[in-house]
C-alpha cells in the first residue's frame, strides 16, 4: 500500500473528474471477495480488484465505498472480526482504522452499503459504478442494482486516470519487470531436452511466488507457439522446436510485467528458425525505436506489419505491392494479435472497462481486419503510458488453410512454400515499454537477451 | 483421466443408488468455468469441480450434463470451438470424441441443458443437482432452476461413493502424498532465519506447480501458528520461533496431499517448545494406532482430546478430573479444530455437499463444544476412507482471555502458567491415513521427519 495521500489525492481527482464532466450522485466501488477454487472455502490466492487497489489500496475481501460527488463525503464499507475469525484470521485492525490508512472519512459495516446505495436510487441519485470483473461482483451489483448498467462518465474518469503511471506507479513496475527477468532467466536455463515443460513452468512460477505476487497471469509456454494462449504445459521439450514463453510477475504491490522470448529447445536455432526469428526481433525494435509522445501505437503496429510483409516477401513467403498487401490484411495471417497492449494493475490494464475505451481515443475507430482489430492499444502515445511490444509470426495451419480456401490472401500469398512451415509453430518477442516526455524506455533495469546471438550464447551458458 | 470405463461404471452406480432411494427424474451436472482473477479473460489456473472430474473425468470449462435416472440416458453439453478459438487455443477435440472419451452417448450444444431442464420442468419430473460451488455455477443454477435446492438424495448417493476411495484413487492419492512430502522437505531444507517467509513458500508451491497441478490450498507458513488459517507471508523468520508449514500438493490427477509439520527456526526446540511438541506427536501417533474399520473418528478425535489434557495437566497448566476437563470442553481452548477430514479430490473432501452429510453418521449428531464442533470427519471407520490426523496445541491469546473472563475454564485453567505462553505460537503435526481392511496406513511412500529428534536431525543436515 501507498502513503495515505495517494489515494486521497486519487480520490480527489476522481471526483473532480465527474464533477467536470456534469455528474452527480454517488459513485459505488465494490471490492471482491474470495474466489473458491474447488469447495467455497478452498480459495484460489487472495487478489483484490484493481481499481479498488488504485483508490484505495486495502488488499482485504468483502469492502466496498461509496464517494458521493456533490458532497465528497467517502465512506468505507465492511466488517470487524469476532472472536471465531481471530481464532482462523488472527486479530486484525478495526475498520475504523483500515479507513484511516487509506484517508476515508467515514466507516460502517458492509451491509450498510446496501441502505446507502437504496437511498440514494430513492432520492433519485444517480449511483455510478464500474463494469464487475468476477462473479461476485456481477452478483452483487445485480443484487444492489437489479437492471443497471456501468457508468460510462466513470470507466472514461477513471481510464483517464490510471492510464498515465505515476512515478511510484513506474517505480513498482520497473520492479515488477526486474521479477519478470529474473523468472525468464530461469526459464531459459532451465530448458532441457527430455523434460516435461510443467517442470520449467513450476520453476518459474515458484520464482514469482518467492518474490511477487506470482505469475501475472497464466503462464504461456510451449512448442507450439502457433497457439497463441496455450495453456497446457504436458509436452516434453524435443529437440529442433521452438520454445515460445510468454510470462510475467505481478508484484507485491500487484504491478503486472509480462515479456515473452523465443527459444529454440535445441540451443541454436535452425536456419529457417533464424530467419523467421530474426523478422520478428527487427520488428521489436522497429516499434521500440517508434514509441514516442505524438505517434499513435495504431501506427506503430502499421509499421511493424509492414516490416514483417516486407521480409516475409524477401523469403518468398509473400508476393505483392507491400501497400496492397497491407490493406488486404495479410499481416494478420501470421501475426492474427494487436502488437501490444497498455499494462499496469492488470497485465492488460482495464481490460474489463472496455477494450475501446481504454485502448483508443475518441476519434479512433477499431479495425475489423485479422490481426489489426485485436490490437488493444492505438491510442496516440503520451508520457506516462505503459505499452507492450510484441510482435510475432506464426504459422497456424487452420488458418493458412482457411485463407486458402476462402481466398482471404488474394494472390499475395505463397501457400506452397507456407506448407513447408506446417510444423514451424511460433515466434513472439515482447518487451514492456514507458513512453517518457523525450522517446521511450524498456522498464526493468537490464535486458532479457533477444537478439538471435545472443539468445544462442546465453543458453550456451 | 481415468479409462472410460470407470466413469460408466461410477455413473452407473449412481444411477442405481438414486433408483434404489425411489428417485427420478434427471440428474443435473454443471462443471466449472474459468474464475478472472482481475479482469474476466485473466483467469486463476483453470480447476475442474470435484464431483464433475468424478463422474465424467472432462478436464475442461463450460460443459454439463444431464442423467436420466427413469431411462438411463445420459448427454453432455458443450460447444465445438471455431476458428477463432484454434487460433487462441489450438486445435480441439470436437464434443462428440469428448462424449465418447467418457462414455456419454448423447451431446449437445451448451445452450441446449436450458432446454433439457425446462422440459423436464413442464413434464414435472424431478431435476437432482449438487449444491454449487462457486458464484458463477450459483448464477447458472439460478437461472435454469429459479429458486430450486440441491437434492440431498443426490448429495448422498454422490457422498456414499466418494467418501470410499477405489484403487485408482489410492494410487493417486499415494502420488499426491509423494509429491507433498517432496514440497515439505524443500520447505524444511529453505528455512533460514532472516528470509521472508514467501521465499520458502515460493519453493514449495514452485515444485508443486512443478510436479502436479499446483498447491491443493493456500499454503499456511508462519510463525504465529496459533492463527488457523494464516495467509500472510510477509514475516521474517526469527530465531527461537515455531514454524508451521501446512500445505499439500494437488496432483495433474487432481487429488490432494495435507501434510502439516512444525520447525524450531534457529533448527533446535527449547525446552518448552519440545515439552509441547511431545505432546501433539503423542497425539499423532495415538490417533494412527487407533484408526481401524469400526472405531469412530469421533472417538480418536477425543481419545487424542483426553491425551492432549492429560499431558497438559502434568505440565501444570490445567488441573482437574480428566473426564470433567474432556465434557466441559476445555480441550478446545487448546485445539480448537478438529483431529482431521476427508481427502480426496477435494483437500477437505466434498466439504461443499454439507459438513454434516459428509462427515456424520445417520446416528451421530455434531457437538456444539469448541474444538469437538469443528471435527469435519466424525464416520465410523471403513476401508477406503482416507482422512487426515492433524492434532495441534496453540497459545491463542485473545481465546484464553475470552476463557478467563466468561469462566468457561471453570477451575481447570491455569491461567497464570498461560500467560507465560502467550507469545508461543502453535504446533500442529498432519498425516493422511488410509483406512484398509486390517487397520490403516499412511499414505505416500516414506514420512516425513516428525519426532522431535528426527526434525532437528533433518534440520542440521
Amino acid at each position: 500500500m501507498f502513503a495515505k495521500e495517494v489515494y486521497v489525492r486519487r480520490r480527489e481527482t476522481l471526483l473532480a473528474k465527474m464533477r467536470e464532466a456534469g455528474q452527480s450522485g454517488l459513485i459505488l466501488f465494490i471490492g471482491n471477495t474470495e474466489a473458491p477454487a474447488q469447495y467455497k472455502d478452498n480459495y484460489y490466492k487472495w487478489r483484490q480488484e484493481s481499481c479498488w487497489l488504485y483508490y484505495f489500496g486495502l488488499d482485504e475481501p468483502l469492502m466496498a465505498a461509496t464517494l458521493d460527488i456533490d458532497s465528497g463525503a467517502e465512506t468505507l464499507y465492511a466488517d470487524d472480526v469476532d472472536i471465531d475469525d481471530i481464532i482462523w484470521m488472527g486479530p486484525q485492525p478495526s475498520v475504523r482504522s483500515k479507513a484511516d490508512s487509506t484517508g476515508v472519512e467515514h466507516s460502517a459495516p458492509y451491509g450498510a452499503v446496501g441502505n446507502a446505495v437504496a437511498l440514494a436510487c430513492k432520492s433519485g441519485r444517480a449511483v455510478h459504478f464500474l463494469p464487475p470483473t468476477r462473479y461476485f461482483n456481477t452478483m452483487k451489483l445485480a443484487a444492489l442494482l437489479p437492471g443497471a448498467a456501468p457508468s460510462e462518465a466513470l470507466i472514461k474518469a477513471v481510464v483517464s486516470m490510471r492510464l498515465i503511471k505515476e512515478d511510484i506507479e513506474i517505480e513498482a513496475l520497473d520492479h515488477a519487470c526486474d521479477l519478470g527477468i529474473e523468472m525468464h532467466s530461469v526459464a531459459r536455463d532451465a530448458i532441457r531436452l527430455g523434460i516435461v515443460e510443467q517442470e520449467i513452468v513450476g520453476k518459474m512460477e515458484g520464482v514469482a511466488l518467492a518474490k511477487g505476487w506470482g505469475a501475472a497471469f497464466p503462464t504461456i509456454l510451449t512448442q507450439h507457439g502457433e497457439t497463441l494462449h496455450n495453456h497446457g504445459h504436458a509436452a516434453i521439450i524435443e529437440p529442433g522446436k521452438l520454445l515460445v514463453v510468454d510470462a510475467g510477475v505481478e508484484s507485491n504491490e500487484h504491478y503486472a510485467s509480462d515479456f515473452t522470448r523465443t527459444y529454440p529447445t535445441s540451443g541454436k536455432f535452425t536456419t529457417k528458425q533464424r530467419e523467421i526469428y530474426q523478422i520478428v526481433y527487427e520488428c521489436n525494435e522497429l516499434a521500440y525505436s517508434l514509441c514516442k509522445p505524438g505517434i499513435t501505437y495504431r501506427e506503430v503496429h502499421l509499421a511493424t506489419a509492414r516490416k514483417m510483409l516486407e521480409s516475409l516477401s524477401a523469403l518468398g513467403l509473400v508476393h505483392g505491392d507491400l501497400e496492397e498487401m497491407l490493406a488486404a490484411g495479410i499481416a494478420g495471417l501470421f501475426q492474427p494479435h494487436g502488437l501490444g497492449h497498455n499494462m499496469g494493475l492488470d497485465v492488460h490494464d482495464m481490460e474489463d472497462l472496455g477494450e475501446n475505451l481504454v485502448g483508443y481515443d475518441p476519434d479512433q475507430t477499431r479495425a475489423t481486419q485479422l490481426g489489426l482489430r485485436s490490437l488493444r492499444m492505438a491510442r496516440r502515445l503520451c508520457p506516462g503510458h505503459v505499452i507492450t511490444d510484441e510482435p510475432g509470426i506464426y504459422f497456424i495451419p487452420a488458418l493458412i488453410e482457411k485463407f486458402k480456401k476462402e481466398g482471404l490472401g488474394g494472390n499475395f500469398v505463397n501457400y506452397a512454400k507456407l506448407e513447408g512451415y506446417y510444423d514451424f509453430g511460433g515466434i513472439r518477442l515482447e518487451d514492456d515499454i514507458l513512453i517518457t516526455p523525450e522517446g521511450a524506455r524498456r522498464l526493468g533495469h537490464g535486458r532479457l537477451p533477444i537478439s538471435p546471438e545472443d539468445v544462442e550464447a546465453a543458453m550456451a551458458r
